[in-house]
C-alpha cells in the first residue's frame, strides 16, 4: 500500500525481490510505526533470520517470504550438478523452515516453489523457475486479499463506523490485509466512514500497525482502548466490525484470532452489529473438530506487565519519528506476576460472515462449501 | 491495609491526622505501585494541593483528605474572634472546594463536620470539634467499608477466582476498600481463593493499585489484560466479578464506572458468572432518572496513545522499587489521534446484586429500600 516518507508517497509491499542483487527487501516491521525501512536480506540464512526475528510477521508475509528465500537460495547456487543442487536445497528449505517451526504459511509457500521447479531440466531452468514461483505465490496473495476487500467493501456505506481488532492488514501480508482489504476498498470507490483501530493489549497491534496503515491511507481512525468498545457499542457508535483470524474451522465454523476477538464478538451480538470475519481461503483448518481444541499459547508475562513504545512526553501530540528512543516501561505492580493467552475461539453464532476470496459464507456454511474452498479430502 | 516496606509491615490508612504538627499525613499515591511514601501537607492549602494533583484520589479517601483539612484550616485560626474565625473557615472550605470542582464527596465530608462545629461556643470548642468530626467520618468510612466486606466475604469460597477491574480498593477509600473489602474479609477467614486483575487501560489501575494491593496483603493474583477477561469465562477460569462504582443511580439500578466495567458485566451474563458492584451508600443517586443521562467524560488522548512505567528491561522480572526512572512512552502510531471515554454504564440487567454497608440488594431493589438506605427526599 502506499507510504510516504518525508514527503514521497510511494507504493511498497512487504516483501519484494529484487532480481538482480538476488536479495529479498522486507518492510521492517519492528521499527514501525515510528519509523519505515525497507531492509534487504543478503542470502536465505539471513531471510531465515528475519523471519525468527520478527522483522516480517503475518501469515501472508512469511509465506512469501519463505518463497522469495528459497528462490533466493536455489539461485546463489554455482554449478550445474543437480544432485548438488538438489542437496543445497534442502538445506535452505530446512532453515527456512525453521525460522518459525509452528506456522504452516512457510512450508506452504515453499512446498509450492518446489513443485514448480520439478518442470525444469537444468540447474539454470530451476533457479528461474524458482524465482518465478515465488513471484507467483506473492501476486496471488495480493490477488487473494484484493478478491476480499472486493466483497468486503459491499459491507461498507457511507457514514459508517467500523470497529478492527489487532492487524490483520497489508503489513501481514504482501499487500492489501485481510481484515482491512474492505475498508482500502471502500476508500477506492469514494466511500467515507471512520474506523476505530483496538488499542489490543498486550502487545498493542492496532495502535501500532492498524492505526500506522491506515494513517498511511488516509483512512478516517482513532484508537480505543479495549475496553472502550462496549460503550461506543452501547451509544450506538459502532455500525460494523470486521477482524482477522489466525485459523478458522472448515467443520465448525469457529474463528480463533487475538486475544480480546471474542469478547468483540459477544458486545456485538448484544447489540445486533454485524461481526464480520476476513481471511484467505489457507488459513482455513478442514481437519480440527472443536475450537476449545486449538491450543491457546500462554505468552511472556512481560508483554502485559509493561508497554513497549518510544520515550516522549504525553502532552507533546503529533511527533516526528525518531523523536526518542526505543524503550520498555514497566506499568505494572513489581511484585506483581501475569496471565497472558494470546488468542481466543469465537464460536459461529456470534459471526455474521466469513469474508473470502470466493465470497461471503455464514460460517457454518463452510463446510457444506469445502470442495470449492480447496478442502483437500 | 498491610504495607511492607524494607521487611517492616506496618498498618497504614490513606489518610490520617497529626494532632500535634497540624497535619495532615497522606499516601502519595502518583509514585505506587513503586514506591509508598507517606508525605505530610503542612497547611490547608497544601491539603487543597494535595486533592487537586491526585496525590491522593478516590470517594472515600478524597472525602476524608477534605474533612481533615477544614479541621487543618480551623485549628491553625489563632485568636478568639469568632466572626472572624467564621470568615477564616469559608475561606478554607472554598479552597478544599475548589481543588476537585466535580466530586461530592468533599464538600459531604466538610458538611457534616461544619454541622458538628455548630455545637462548638468558643473558637477552641469549634476548632477541637472539627478535628473530632474529621475523625469520624473518617472512621465511619472504615466502618462502611467493612460492613461492605462482611456482607461480600459471604460470596466468596474456597478455591473461587475472582475477577476485579479498575481499583476500589483501600487506596480509593480511608481503609479496606469496597470492591476489595470482600476479598480482604475472606482472606482473613482464611479462605483460598485467587484473583485476576483487569490491566484497565488506559490508565492501568488494575495493574498498578490494585495488583500492589492485593501483592501487600498477600493474596494470591494475578493481571490479565482487558482483552482476556471474555476468554477466562470461556474456559470456566472465572467465578465471580467483584467492581466498585463512581456512580449508581438509586432509580434504575444502572452502575456508572470505570470504562470496560459494561463489558465484563456482559461477558459475565453471558457464561452465567455472578456479577456484583459493591458501593458505601454514599455513592447512591437517588435523583438521576436514566443511566444514559450520566454524562461520560471524554478523557485526554495521550492516555489510550501510550503508558506510564518505569524504565526497565521486559524480561528482568520482579524488580525493587525505584529501579528505574519514571516515563511516558508513546506506543501508538505517531500521527493517530484516540477517542478515550473515561466511564460506562452498566443496566441492571447484568448485576447479580449491590454489595452495601447495610447488605446486598437487587439492583432494582434499591427503590424499594430508599428510606433505609439513606434517601433523603
Amino acid at each position: 500500500m502506499n507510504v510516504t516518507v518525508r514527503g514521497q508517497t510511494r507504493h511498497h509491499r512487504t516483501v519484494t525481490f529484487d532480481s538482480r542483487n538476488n536479495q529479498v527487501l522486507l518492510v521492517e516491521q519492528r521499527l514501525l510505526p515510528h519509523e519505515f525501512k525497507i531492509i534487504p536480506t543478503r542470502n536465505f540464512r539471513e531471510t531465515a533470520s528475519a523471519i525468527s526475528d520478527m522483522v516480517v510477521r503475518g501469515a501472508g508475509a512469511i509465506g512469501a517470504t519463505a518463497a522469495f528465500g528459497l528462490a533466493q537460495g536455489a539461485r546463489a547456487f554455482r554449478g550445474s550438478d543437480l544432485k548438488k543442487f538438489s542437496h543445497h536445497l534442502t538445506v535452505v528449505y530446512q532453515a527456512l523452515k525453521d525460522a518459525r517451526p509452528t506456522a504452516v504459511d512457510p512450508v506452504n509457500a515453499m512446498n509450492d516453489v518446489r513443485r514448480a521447479m520439478m518442470f525444469g531440466e537444468t540447474v539454470g531452468e530451476k533457479q528461474s523457475i524458482a524465482l518465478a514461483a515465488a513471484e507467483e505465490f506473492s501476486n496471488e496473495d495480493v490477488h487473494h486479499c484484493k478478491q476480499i476487500g472486493m466483497h468486503g467493501a459491499k459491507l461498507i456505506r457511507n457514514g459508517m463506523r467500523i470497529l478492527t481488532h489487532c492487524n490483520a492488514g497489508w503489513l501481514a501480508f504482501v499487500d492489501v490485509g485481510a481484515a482491512t482489504a474492505p475498508i482500502y476498498a471502500a476508500q477506492a470507490a469514494g466511500k467515507k466512514f471512520h474506523v476505530f483501530c483496538d488499542e489490543t493489549r498486550p502487545r498493542s497491534q492496532g495502535a501500532t500497525l492498524t492505526a500506522w496503515e491506515l494513517a498511511q491511507q488516509g483512512v478516517s481512525h482513532q484508537i480505543i482502548a479495549d475496553n472502550a468498545a462496549g460503550h461506543l457499542m452501547q451509544r450506538g457508535e459502532i455500525d460494523l466490525v470486521i477482524v482477522g483470524s489466525d485459523r478458522t474451522l472448515g467443520r465448525t465454523g469457529e474463528v480463533a484470532n487475538k486475544i480480546g476477538t471474542y469478547t468483540k464478538a459477544v458486545l456485538a451480538k448484544r447489540h445486533n452489529i454485524p461481526f464480520y470475519v476476513a481471511i484467505p481461503l489457507s488459513t482455513i483448518d478442514w481437519k480440527l473438530k472443536r475450537g476449545c481444541d486449538i491450543p491457546i499459547e500462554d505468552r511472556h508475562e512481560h508483554e502485559v506487565l509493561g508497554a513497549w513504545g518510544i520515550l516522549s512526553s504525553p502532552t507533546s501530540g503529533v511527533q516526528s519519528p525518531k523523536s526518542g528512543r526505543r524503550a520498555y516501561v514497566r506499568v505494572a505492580n513489581p511484585t506483581s506476576g501475569a496471565r497472558n493467552p494470546g488468542f481466543d475461539v469465537t464460536p459461529a453464532e456470534l459471526i455474521t460472515g466469513i469474508i473470502t476470496p470466493a465470497g461471503i459464507f455464514k460460517p457454518r456454511e463452510l463446510w457444506r462449501q469445502r470442495r470449492e474452498l480447496g478442502f483437500a479430502s
